[in-house]
């Protein structure tokens, strides 16, 4: 790679969304006096008394969980969306505003409260994988679902309210602006070359191999080229897919795999459990084709110098646009220099 | 207001960068089990020997701090930009990237250690103004530096990393993708109405006053209909002004009071120091002449049910877009109920 770009602030572009980010490579030398997290290892149970979504527990709403075995999901007590709000279109001068329908549920990874993905069997973890598959089958597939968003909020530090290992999907009527902007350049890139954006730059990726983290028959994780977060990844299917609806058995448990495989390093990058955000990108669901979209999923985790400092989007990132300081190809090096075995079973 | 806003998820058209936000008002009767931060009151005193931005000390760099009794300014001894990077022009079939130069600075709001804006004089607070303005010139003149984000991150919690009351200034060469966002909404409005969109958007909030916090002779601070953040504000100069550079004498000391009233009422919230990322947006000083643009400044808190409940931006937020939980009308009505005296001094 470019050798001035290890060393020199510049800014990178993110064909994904056609946004750039400042990258200051030379600015992790600064000392840190703010804020340090809370870094303390929890002794978790594989049952909690207290755990509304342990199985067989009582839930906000009144309801109780059965004693699922298998990944389980209902809506969420508490969801941000509806399936029936009434109709709003409101237009007033320059007030603008418009009902959003939509359902929002919650997924438990597995009945086993002490674990996490990293933690979970191959096989575990391919069943939350088929279950993804089959609630945006079931969500995506309802009149007035255009969009499904899968992610994970890890680590309290992540917002997260409960530490048994649980995603959520909240699904919609709406396009949210992030795909929109995908969906932008994906057409932009089809339109001209009629192949995938993110399949050629994968392959682009695959031939120096800087920012690689693991590659399976089927997947390839990597640190993308204007990642924003210091240790954001990327899962990239080599099949270009349009979304998880189309996996067949073999890849949906290389998907498993290479997700235990790259949080399993998250975990052992400082040997805690890693904080992080993930979600999966994918076409809408509004019945139109969408040849042009590639399904993939990104980890944004916080943490930046170890497992107490993390790095804040904050002043500069919220008002002109996001920064980071260390650069992609270091944050994969980091991680390639890891264990493939998570530290506590080391 | 329509009624069915108060109580209905929809999502609102933020009529500056063209994005829509998801609000979810029947939401915040959820129970939090999730992470508290920290709130202990420092006892803060007016010099101390610690700090690296108090007058006399000494600074990462081995400079030492004047002996300074006014606002007082500095380049950042960590800066994220540098004036004299090396080009760089980077295209290699996917990958794209730039030479990014610019200059960082820290501005010291007073000597005075244990203060914060809401806490200042007004004269004193004036006498921030009048840096910024002079920053603003000087930078902004320099051939190169073609935008200037003047900033505050206060509190722990926003990832300052000194309570020495300070804000700083990044400014650079390229224009940061939240100014682009802006800047094209400004001009398509001024094109069809050779007016200022934010002075339009200004007039119809000043006639229903649903979300008007205060007003003086020459500003207006608001929520806006659009607010992300549970307690987001907003400060618009009356007149039609591009820039700081064009705030008169007696504009700068009504921007002073301004500042002032919307950060007493922030503290008086939860009673505590309440913390935020503020920033100006306004024209580019690329040379052209950018009639459309408004000055602005906005808060961004985290803060929603207490002193150590706050808001989290994270896996819907990130992936899709962004939700909030109150609507602007409660947050305005929440500020506005409270005292205009600072409760350390009630
Ligand atoms: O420059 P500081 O105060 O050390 O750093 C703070 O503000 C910067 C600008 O918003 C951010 O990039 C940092 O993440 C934050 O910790
Ligand atoms: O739904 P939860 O886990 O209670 O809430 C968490 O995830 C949501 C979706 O990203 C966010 O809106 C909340 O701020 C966060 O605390």
């Amino acid at each position: 790679m470019n050798i001035k770009l290890n060393t020199t602030p510049h800014r990178r572009y993110n064909i994904l969304t056609g946004e750039w980010i400042l990258v200051s490579p030379h600015r992790t030398k600064r000392p840190w006096q703010g804020k340090t997290e809370e870094n303390k290892t929890e002794e978790k149970t594989a049952y909690d008394a207290s755990c509304y979504l342990c199985p067989g527990n009582n839930r906000a709403s009144g309801d109780t969980n059965p004693n699922y075995t298998e990944p389980y999901t209902f809506r969420n007590d508490f969801s941000s969306l509806l399936p029936d709000s009434p109709e709003i279109d409101f237009n007033e001068g320059l007030l603008k505003a418009e009902s959003e329908r939509g359902i929002c549920k919650v997924v438990c990874f597995s009945p086993d409260h002490s674990l996490t993905l990293p933690l979970m069997e191959v096989e575990d973890i391919t069943r939350v994988v088929k279950m993804w598959k089959k609630e945006f089958a079931e969500l995506g597939g309802l009149d007035g679902i255009n969009y499904v968003q899968i992610f994970e909020n890890k680590g309290a530090i992540m917002g997260c309210s409960n530490p048994h290992p649980h995603g959520q999907i909240w699904s919609q009527s709406s396009i949210p602006t992030e795909i929109l902007k995908k969906s932008q350049k994906f057409k932009e890139y089809w339109d001209e070359h009629i192949t995938s954006l993110l399949g050629a730059y994968l392959e682009q990726e695959l031939k120096t191999g800087e920012r690689i983290l693991d590659e399976n028959e089927h997947f390839v994780s990597l640190v993308p080229y204007w990642a924003v977060w210091p240790f954001e990844a990327m899962i990239i299917p080599k099949r270009h897919i349009r979304h998880i609806g189309e996996l067949t058995e073999s890849e949906e448990i290389a998907y498993a795999e290479i997700i235990k495989k790259l949080t399993i390093k998250y975990d052992n990058l400082f040997e805690t459990s890693f904080p992080y955000s993930s979600g999966i990108h994918q076409s809408p669901t509004d019945g139109k084709e969408y040849p042009e979209w590639h399904f993939h999923m990104s980890f944004y985790p916080p943490l930046l110098r170890s497992a107490t400092v993390k790095k804040f989007m904050v002043g500069y990132e919220m008002f002109a646009g996001p920064q980071r300081d260390i650069t992609a190809e270091e944050a994969a090096n980091r991680l390639n220099e890891l264990s493939e075995i998570h530290y506590s079973k080391q």
